[in-house]
């Protein structure tokens, strides 16, 4: 399996994604505020991989606290908590992750005789079974997205919503794997994804890595593919999804569900349900991270454009739930109308 | 003004679009093989530009020619014509310019007591007339189209359609650079265009050197920005216009008028009458150019994608005329039904 992430007896280790594809290196965090610089540089990046990373850079920042007591402990738990959730604003699983790492701390700090290395071993415990439940929630909508795959024939993506993306399996790439183990015979196009380039550098490495065949395509090729047939399904993964069933996504993602379907193309959305957050009615309401304007303006220290241009660089943008065929999760495949679908199997879920 | 490509007394000066937008060099071609390359590797491109390269490296072949009469220098001719031809398939002005010279060169032999220096002097006459008449058109056709653009706000545009892809003043950017002449306050926002990057490197060059506000994005944006507004009109150039209306134009094109249309954004084709191609019934005729594929792998000598992953290249694209609001051409600005609009301003021409 690709080793994305992983806790060990020494930090938190992170196969670095900004080297990928021709150098596979790795990153030790030893410290919370290293963890944040991992997420924050997108050495790490995709949804469900930043949300087990969150929670493990809270584990292991109170595993090398040196407080004494719990009454130490907790404004300091505080203060790794924000430092973790001030990395990245859209995906929600980031705050996903933290809110449950901070639940399980009050859980643990109310025990009785309670000490800081048991709320410790409780945290590191808590963000191992996070990674776990990834893996499993992959695998299982991986295997639920499977049938909506065209029995052969082109499928593309945009980003990297693979094992990249996720503690391993991934999502997007997640449900293109689990079909071609049950025998779809798929081709994988993958958009470039200006301009941190995460199809061409990320999914391509980890689609050849599985011996998946793969095709790399500039952003502005895919209009074209699709005119000429190429295409059978869309699925990318989601940094966020209302409660109305609009997805956030890597920039760009947007564009592609205009051009499915303008061409009658099924575009789904695969991601764990923890990348759902009922708390935001709209898609409009889904903070949009802006990056530095670098990353368009340069490419491996060459500068690109004139000095001084003006540059756009949003890293997300939302695609209104009229575009989503369907939204595949662990808990089944959702389709519209999404408040619906979205809330009952949300409260099949909380009443089971 | 922006010289982009130059007769001289040394042979044919190019101001090099490989370079820019951080270096401004020039190439002097002194053989037409030199013009041949020039165009294929893109030190020049944009179609009109290339018509008007081809026609003076015909010129400079002739005029280097050590042909002694007209019956030597006959099969050199067609030698230095099918070598330029080769260049590129994609836009017509390229084959344009050549039968152009072809029958330039039959009227100039066929003249008693024709020499091959004065055949030399006509053909060189004639490429300088056509790279003036480019200018001119795109004055004409930049004022035509002035008038669709809004009094102020966004409008993107796809690679560069400028004063770099003509010999001066520019077709899409012609448009954009005569409605800020007659007072529209436009803020373009301009696609950067992978593989190649004209729009990040040569649109956004020359309208800073215009003083044009500028902003540029990656191609996967121009959704995103459209859903918020910011874009009031699209105006691109063209390659090669079928009989029908279709347009083939840089890779991209397509997509942007998919896009604009479901935003209800007008979309406008910006080109000289040379690059209309009637013998050309639908826009699914016209060769596409497939270019190499380390465009796509590599950047700036840095290797982006994993190795032997497969690569996708095409250098254009043909976008239905049903997506395109209006032509805009140095005759007038033209309409659906194409077929009708483009053959009653060809017949006009010709009766006139």
């Amino acid at each position: 399996m690709i080793p994305t992430l992983e806790w060990t007896s020494e930090g938190v280790r992170f196969l670095d994604q900004t080297r990928l594809p021709l150098e596979e290196t790795y990153v030790l965090a030893t410290s919370y505020q290293q963890v944040a610089d991992v997420i924050t540089t997108m050495v790490v990046r995709g949804a469900p991989a930043i949300g087990v990373s969150a929670a493990m850079g809270v584990a292991l920042g109170v595993e090398r606290s040196r407080a004494a007591t719990l009454a130490e402990l907790k404004p300091e738990f505080e203060t790794i908590c924000d430092t973790l959730a001030a990395t990245r604003p859209t995906a929600v699983n980031l705050f996903w992750a933290i809110a449950r790492m901070r639940e399980r701390f009050t859980k643990l700090a109310a025990q009785l005789e309670m000490t800081v290395k048991g709320v410790a071993a409780g945290l590191i415990e808590e963000a191992r079974l996070m990674y776990d439940e990834d893996i499993a929630a992959c695998r299982t909508l991986g295997a639920n997205g499977a049938e909506l795959m065209p029995e052969a024939g082109g499928v593309l993506t945009h980003c990297n919503a693979g094992a990249l993306a996720t503690c391993g399996y991934g999502t997007a790439l997640g449900v293109i794997r689990a079909a071609v183990e049950q025998g779809h015979s798929l081709h994988v196009y993958a958009d470039e994804t200006r301009p941190f380039l995460q199809g061409a550098r990320l999914t391509a490495w980890e689609l050849m890595h599985d011996g998946i065949p793969t095709t790399v395509l500039c952003d502005n090729m895919a209009a074209s593919l699709m005119r000429q047939g190429k295409i059978k399904a869309v699925v990318v993964g989601a940094d966020r999804i209302a409660a109305n069933g609009d997805v956030a996504n890597k920039i760009g993602t947007y564009g592609v569900a205009v051009l499915a379907k303008e061409h009658g193309i099924p575009f789904y959305v695969a991601a764990p349900w923890s990348t759902i957050d009922l708390a935001t009615a709209h898609g409009d309401d889904i903070p949009i991270e802006q990056r530095a304007a670098i990353e368009v303006t340069h490419h491996a220290g060459k500068q690109l454009t004139p000095h001084n241009v003006g540059i756009e660089n949003p890293a997300f943008d939302v695609t209104p739930a009229k575009y989503v065929t369907a939204i595949i999760t662990e808990r089944g495949v959702l389709r519209a109308p999404y408040p619906e679908s979205l809330s009952e199997l949300e409260n099949a879920a909380v009443q089971a």
